[in-house]
């Protein structure tokens, strides 16, 4: 049963468990500082099909494939999943998952999508609607500017404030069960929108959906970040990740000890071309599947609060003249099962 | 709690009620046969904004100030909200809804969205999680023509085959109650692809997922056509609908006497050039949340199955040989209670 803590806050007892998760990613990702990390990369961009719209749907199956071989789980035995990505109409999902014929509630939340995916399978399990819930998503370099921005045979210049959408996708497993990782709780996110016009600037607009999350998980919970070993957000980069620390501050809440930001881990800053950092929702999915959850299982870390965040944009209406409106939902991963 | 039916079908228990719903839609809408029941109608299809997509956003702006109207609910006390449309990136959902600061949880289903955000509502409910838990879809005829067809202005042929997306919008609220409409229970639809590639025949492509879901609901339930007035399916139109009962047939499931398409019902084929029948989101979620919905409340209709089905197509992929993969997800709405 979910305890209500807030308006949309709630706690998990019992806490569900992530009993199996796995990262996927593409050259960009392997050669970058956390490349280790990944259950598998694969430096072809098409990752061996015909478009890259197929090469991001290999990369979800992909993880879900490995996810489920872990624990020698078979497919048809997944009660139901959550999945979605950028592409218009989710087709990265769709295609991806298609031949695994798991019944399936499509999400969008952009770049938010994993932590929506995992607050809902831990919401199903809870609910006890199913025994064991898949959450998947991806992003991918090529697909992403094609559709947001220029084709990539356009050779349009970046600007210093653009982010460079990962080629990664994370998947996970929640289910009822005694071992960590937990989900303690969740925040649902509100859509904020502070009227950034950029679409070349997505971790501006991005920063106050965080902050209110942040904030409003704190207050709901009466928790503060000392009780976490990392606040992870999803793709603020180092714009976004400024301007979230100088938001929380106004609030009394201080997060420079803590915080880690998916965008600013994923890539080598010296060393690749990724001006601001890295974003997409197989960013936050893949660091979370990859790194996090690794390490909370084995209680290297203890506790942390994942906020992965999404820009709500649209290129037609960017072009009509809109602001971006973004959202941040927020989940506690912890190693502890709590009270 | 939800009580597990089958892999992915459960029952509420108890079942939380819909506790209010309104339909809002355009001029078609209103001369169609179904015109009187919409709470509100517009015959502007810019609903006195500047773009088609601003007036798409605004349908879903009015069906959730007249849902709430109705109960004199103000926004701030809805706990979350599930929404989503046909739009790129959900669009017609983020700027309709954004003012009215309700946490938010996107979801992308085609035209299954509504029982999509009401099965997602419900499970809310059901979990505790949230108590006044509201869903909304919209689809605008001029938006999806430009996004997935041609832009109006080309004036281009239509065939036989093809459906006119419904310019409506529905919005609903669950939570515990007990008066009737009551949330009995679901089954989550998995994605069928039996390798229909005209996108303008899109109730071929969604049949069988239809039939998939319906089959699966009756077999986890152990209950029949027969135990239900109506089996509502969500915009097959004319050639999906035969379809259906044919692919039904030969399981040896009969719904011949009480099957009705919302996109069958929502226009007059003699006198509205509507070719093959109504599509969209805002289709299903208009006719239940304008006819189904109050029908129930009163006991004039006992029990329906209502399987909004989506066609998960994407131009993109379309251009690129793929097929169209379908899914329905299908909630099961009673005047009673039940045990």
């Amino acid at each position: 049963m979910a305890i209500k803590k807030g308006r949309a806050s709630f706690a998990f007892s019992p806490p569900p468990s992530v009993i199996t998760f796995a990262a996927v990613g593409g050259k960009m990702e392997n050669e970058g500082p956390m490349g280790s990390y990944f259950d598998k990369t694969n430096d072809d961009p098409y990752f061996t099909t015909y478009t890259y719209e197929q090469g991001e749907s290999k990369l979800q199956k992909e993880a879900i494939r490995l996810a489920l071989k872990k624990i020698n789980l078979q497919s048809e035995n997944v009660s139901f999943m959550f999945g979605g990505d950028l592409l218009n109409q989710c087709v990265g999902t769709t295609f991806g998952i298609r031949d695994y014929e798991i019944p399936f509630l499509g999400i969008y939340g952009a770049c938010s999508t994993m932590s929506e995916g995992l607050l809902l399978s831990a919401l199903s399990v809870d609910s006890k609607a199913g025994e064991l819930v898949l959450a998947v998503t991806s992003s991918h370099y090529c697909t992403a500017e094609r559709q947001y921005r220029f084709p990539l045979d356009y050779g349009g210049q970046r600007t210093p404030t653009a982010q460079w959408t990962a080629t990664a996708s994370g998947a996970l497993v929640v289910s009822p069960s005694d071992s960590s990782p937990f989900v303690r709780g969740a925040s649902v996110g509100r859509i904020i929108d502070l009227d950034i016009h950029d679409a070349n600037n997505m971790g501006a607009a991005m920063a106050p959906a965080a902050a209110d999350t942040i904030k409003r998980f704190f207050k709901d919970f009466k928790l503060a970040p000392k009780d976490f070993d990392y606040i992870v957000t999803g793709d603020l980069g180092k714009i976004g990740s400024e301007l979230l620390i100088e938001l929380l501050s106004e609030d009394g809440i201080d997060i420079t000890k803590n915080h880690l930001d998916c965008g600013m881990m994923i890539y080598d800053f010296e060393k690749q071309d990724v001006h601001a950092g890295g974003s997409g929702c197989g960013c936050a999915a893949s660091m979370l599947c990859g790194y996090f959850l690794p390490r909370i299982k084995s209680g290297e870390i203890k506790n942390i609060f994942f906020a992965a965040t999404g820009a709500l944009m649209s290129p037609t209406v960017v072009q009509q003249g809109e602001s971006i409106p973004s959202i941040s939902h927020g989940v506690w991963i912890s190693h502890e099962r709590g009270n």
